[in-house]
């Protein structure tokens, strides 16, 4: 996978409904995330009915890859479909608030791509019509969710192997690829307008305040310091290539986390992604997507050293993604046990403070 | 090795002076770094004449290691010594700057165990005496000089592998140890006083600085935001248990590192170390002691990605330690190949001022 857009899981069936128990469609297909995101809800059991995007090439691509879906005529069409529970999208950033309103204003829970949303305006009328509709506006942090070391070492956290979690540093490389091929890898126009993506804090940036929160059990946070640059891309003028962020949690922990956009083509991944979480007992790493050094390494890798042993598990295969049935489940109960939406708004909330106080490091 | 506080790297010799040539003394035989330090002179073709400490079990450990050496009745000995050019020293840290005062005004070159002082005080006083005798006050930033993957990857950044050096994130992870048993691995009392160590970003946050520094290239920095915590020891409640840094260089590239007291037993090392260079064109990572999960790696590892490569260098055994041969050679010739004086004392200056602002998080 040389395109972190395109990374889309797939995992072992594990339905937790039985087919016609909970259906969903898509609206807003711009990001490859929409892939996963679907991925995910029919493993878990969910029935995709149908999709829809304004750009007939979106579609194309996404019947291409769900041809027993429906291609609908219009958003309108699947808004008003009484069937339908869930909207699944994965628009342009700026855009993903706006639906998720049309969407919960419909009746329907929404399950949008990360980043949710590009302005704190848009968080408080999310917010808003989440208390007023009751409905759910779910978000596809995928590089928790959707990657099984970091589903496993959420557990061995749950079962103490680290004692308690003092700090969580995350890493988030990504590459470029390249622009205006919307039916390969590569970044369509949008991405490298700012009002559009809202900036690398924002938007990569949200995967890796999302994990912190998670791993250190926080209910809230302060963003101590966090800081932007456009190092080596004269040619996108509002792109950040880079961004990094500290922040302090509620409970005393800490976060760090880069994102950036400078992986070098002969690497194996799109991103090298890491993540390391000290414990009082012992530390944990994540090599998400690949073993540095390892050739053809793939697959999800958890090292874990404490007071007892130092190893390290290759988790490919085993642990899978729950959150998926669980969201389901939890838009048939109304419970919360896939993701708080607190928790999933506070990560955007976060991410978009570190994004406005940014301190410019570049050119 | 249990215990980083014995970390004496040895090496093939590669004198690059004749038997004589170059003739040193240790005096402040306090920490184990004293080894290191004197192995690596003594490769480079160094003669260590003599030795002092007050403490007669730290003058019988050295006496162990060094038996060719000549055990001096006081300090004032080595100093009056016309035949000794440099005295190398590891005293207790806040006894550092002053020892190094009485070494120049003799008229020798003081080499010291990092962090080289604990006061900005102390730090005014030896750019003074640089100034005033002339002579150096280099210092012993292990993990960088004494380590193989740093100075390689020294070599790959100069020979052009990433590109600029966009930012450097270090981890130095220690392991605790036991205390009062000098003639063992462990930490004696002073260790665990703020006022003699200095705390932890003073201490062992001076060599990520350090490495910072050297990697970006820069000349100077800003601190922007530093932190301490004593999360879990107090039984010390003077001990910074973890400690993180983030500065931005003059030249507009950044770092971060983190430091903590954290490592656990089940650990094959005293330390992960881990130092993360991000270029322009590509990234290095180090692994410095250990390969995390690989039983036994021990040695040096540095794994380089750039737009031609994906790939891991052992390099245990290979590029050595340059450092102490030019020393010895900066001491004949008055040069700074191994290290300006002014990069030494910046290093230190930086993490004084992380140390001093830090914010304090816990408990």
């Amino acid at each position: 996978m040389s395109d972190g857009a395109l990374h889309a899981p797939e995992s072992k069936p594990a339905p937790v409904v039985k087919p016609g128990d909970f259906v969903f469609a898509a609206v807003g297909l711009y990001h490859g995330h929409i892939f996963g995101m679907c991925n995910g809800l029919l493993e878990a059991g969910g029935m995709l009915k149908s999709y829809y995007d304004p750009d007939p090439r979106y579609r194309a691509q996404f019947a291409r890859h769900f041809p027993g879906a429906h291609e609908a005529a219009s958003e309108e069409e699947i808004l008003a479909d009484r069937t339908i529970q869930l909207v699944a999208g994965a628009t342009k950033t700026d855009e993903r608030c706006a639906l998720g309103l049309r969407v919960m204003e419909a009746g329907k829970d929404y399950f949008t791509d990360k980043a949710p949303l590009t302005t704190l305006e848009q968080l408080a009328k999310a917010r808003d019509a989440v208390k007023k509709t009751g409905k759910k506006y779910a978000v596809y942090y995928s590089e928790r969710i959707h990657v099984e070391s970091a589903v496993f070492a959420g557990q061995l956290i749950e079962q103490g192997a680290i004692g308690r979690v003092l700090q969580v540093i995350g890493f988030g490389p990504h590459r470029l690829g390249s622009i205006e091929k919307p039916d390969k890898p590569g970044r369509p126009a949008w991405f490298f307008v700012k009002k559009h993506y809202g900036g690398i804090l924002c938007d990569i940036g949200s995967h890796n305040m999302e994990q912190i929160l998670y791993y250190t059990g926080a209910k809230d946070g302060t963003v101590v310091r966090s800081q932007i640059a456009n190092y080596n891309h004269p040619e996108y003028p509002e792109l950040d290539d880079f961004g990094d962020c500290q922040v302090v949690l509620d409970n005393k922990a800490t976060g760090y986390f880069r994102v950036d956009w400078f992986t070098p083509n002969g690497l194996q991944s799109w991103g090298d992604g890491r993540l390391f979480i000290l414990g009082t007992e012992g530390f944990i790493e994540q090599r998400k997507y690949m073993n540095l050094g390892v050739a053809g390494s793939g697959g999800s890798y958890v090292f874990l050293a404490n007071g007892q042993e130092e190893r390290c598990y290759t988790v490919t295969g085993t642990v899978g993604y729950p959150f998926f049935g669980q969201l389901i489940l939890d838009c048939l109960n109304r419970t919360e046990y896939a993701m708080t939406q607190e928790h999933a708004f506070k990560a955007a909330e976060l991410s978009l403070i570190a994004q406005r106080d940014a301190v410019v490091l570049a050119p």
